[in-house]
């Protein structure tokens, strides 16, 4: 069994921990936010991260009414940008804790006035030294290159982010029942080790969804990416539409994420284009006609609130990037030229 | 001759026009965005617009000091979030004033208290009327589905705002310059319609730059998937390393944007990465040490600063979307299955 395939099955115990012994440090923070009346966020990340943070730009907006920015650390790192931050809450986000550009766009954040925070898997990583409060994801130490739990471990301290600060009573209950539904997830191992074998020669795809899950769409495309060496592009549903569609001719290969809730019809809409064009659909849902379009179908065994699938239905994609990779011949904890901390000039 | 064609060699009489004539409405909002002590951006757009937004952000951020946040816009149009928004501005861009989803965000803006300002190239378009200014292309009518020459007006109008409101007087006076320095760009026309020959087969490639150029990586790779419908993936530099490179095998093809300034030091070492992977790299630059990495290379014929050099590092790109095309034997000016205006749901 790969690395990468057991850390994989560690997340339902990693959320457990999550929801025990951090919701103190959220808390804290949401009562610093609160007080200095934050109105404005930005975030700073890169790679896996980045895809994170694509997720709290959706959820914070959409639950908190708080405009989100994901920050471009140049901006910082190599322009030698200031900017007024008060009112503002800038959140790094490493699973390493050592991502420079990360720390130095927080170190000028700070500079412009910024309340700072950030979550990393690392306790005393060099990140810490920046921020005023930490989230720490609790997830073990990470051995696979391509990172699974400290991922869904960081949308999980996201998402208790959101729910705390906008007092979503609902949202913070359905949280608890997160590692149940892990647990649940994973039962599609066997189904998507199974799947992957007919997509052993794929030389490229489009991995696609809307809204919340446009960060599902990124992790899933990422992790392709770089266990099995594909060209798997993630697009925004809506974008898609505006020009790279004309990649996609008969039998081209492309994931869709579609979850029940509001993005849902537009990504039926979308599905029934693709069919014009008779694309190969690989289709992870629970609704019945977004299954039917698929040549291969995914079928999620669980109820959850769309704000809160992106937790979960990252888990088949996991599954896929790690399995596609054994099918491919290649080591899914051994990705060509790639290393654990990657460090930006 | 295409009529894509047509229009790149359109830019420097756009460009002109823009100069003489948008004067006076950047002017008009930059007055009021003092006023009303504006200090935040959001920008809602979408395919080439957004890519232009790409470019403003850095900007502004640069530039302005002013946070700059791209929307998305499903957060007011599927989740119907409502936001406070005073002290910030929205820009709505879209070439036909007609994306239902910009006018939706602007409008919803609008509600939560913002002031709203648009770009487009069609006086009378919807967008105006959700637009408390507005910012005219006028690069007339364009034809081609593939946008060209009101991306360029596009980012000369976001120039404009940028150099106003940071009452940048050397951004100002190289403005002026615009119109004959696309003159110069492109002389680069015969060079680059033989150098694509060599790319015919062509399967997939990977286009980087950094910075502000990134809007440049997006833009170039935007156009060849629409023309050519080969799997171009546009990232930042930065990125690239954190999991994408691993898709880089000997022979494969990548384009890298290397202007002069901030960002060249860590292409070079980039392309250096690339080297030892024996990448096959066609660079444009006016660097002798970037362009020596490239099996090919084009060699910028102009001076220009580093924060206006994506107005004109776009033109080999068009160029070689629209050669590209032809010597794969399709019309760029009917790329499969698109429309010049996408409406989302």
């Amino acid at each position: 069994m790969s690395v990468m395939l057991q850390e994989i099955y560690q997340q339902p115990e990693a959320a457990a921990v999550v929801l025990e012994k951090e919701n103190a440090s959220v808390t804290a923070l949401v009562h610093e936010l609160k007080r200095r009346s934050i109105q404005h966020v930005i975030i700073a990340a890169r790679g896996t991260s980045d895809n994170a943070a694509v997720y709290a730009r959706y959820l914070l907006e959409i639950v908190c009414g708080i405009p989100v920015t994901l920050a471009a650390p140049s901006v910082f790192t190599l322009y030698g940008a200031s900017m007024q931050l008060h009112h503002t809450l800038v959140i790094g986000i490493s699973q390493s804790g050592q991502a420079t550009d990360v720390i130095q766009t927080l170190s000028a954040a700070r500079a412009g006035g910024a309340l700072t925070a950030c979550i990393t898997n690392v306790p005393g990583a060099p990140l810490l030294e920046v921020s005023d409060f930490a989230m720490l994801c609790r997830a073990g130490e990470e051995r696979a290159v391509a990172a699974t739990k400290t991922y869904t471990s960081t949308l999980l301290l996201i998402a208790m982010l959101a729910a705390h600060w906008s007092n979503h009573i609902g949202l913070q209950q359905q949280l608890q029942s997160l590692p149940v539904m892990y647990h649940a997830m994973l039962t599609l191992d066997e189904q998507v080790a199974c799947c992957v074998e007919r997509y052993r020669y794929m030389q490229d795809c489009a991995v696609l969804a809307r809204g919340v899950n446009l960060a599902t769409a990124l992790e899933t495309a990422l992790k392709m990416t770089e266990t099995s060496y594909l060209i798997a592009k993630p697009y925004s549903g809506a974008d898609f539409l505006h020009g790279p569609i004309a990649m996609v001719s008969e039998g081209f290969p492309v994931f869709l994420f579609m979850p029940n809730g509001p993005t849902l019809p537009g990504m039926l809409e979308l599905g029934l284009k693709l069919r014009e064009r008779a694309a190969e659909m690989i289709v992870v849902s629970r609704d019945s006609s977004a299954l039917e379009l698929a040549r291969t179908p995914i079928a999620i065994p669980i109820e959850v609130s769309e704000l809160l699938s992106p937790l979960l239905y990252i888990v088949p994609g996991q599954l896929w990037a790690c399995h596609l990779a054994v099918a491919r011949g290649a080591d899914p904890d051994k990705p060509r030229g790639l290393s654990k901390v990657t460090l930006t000039r």
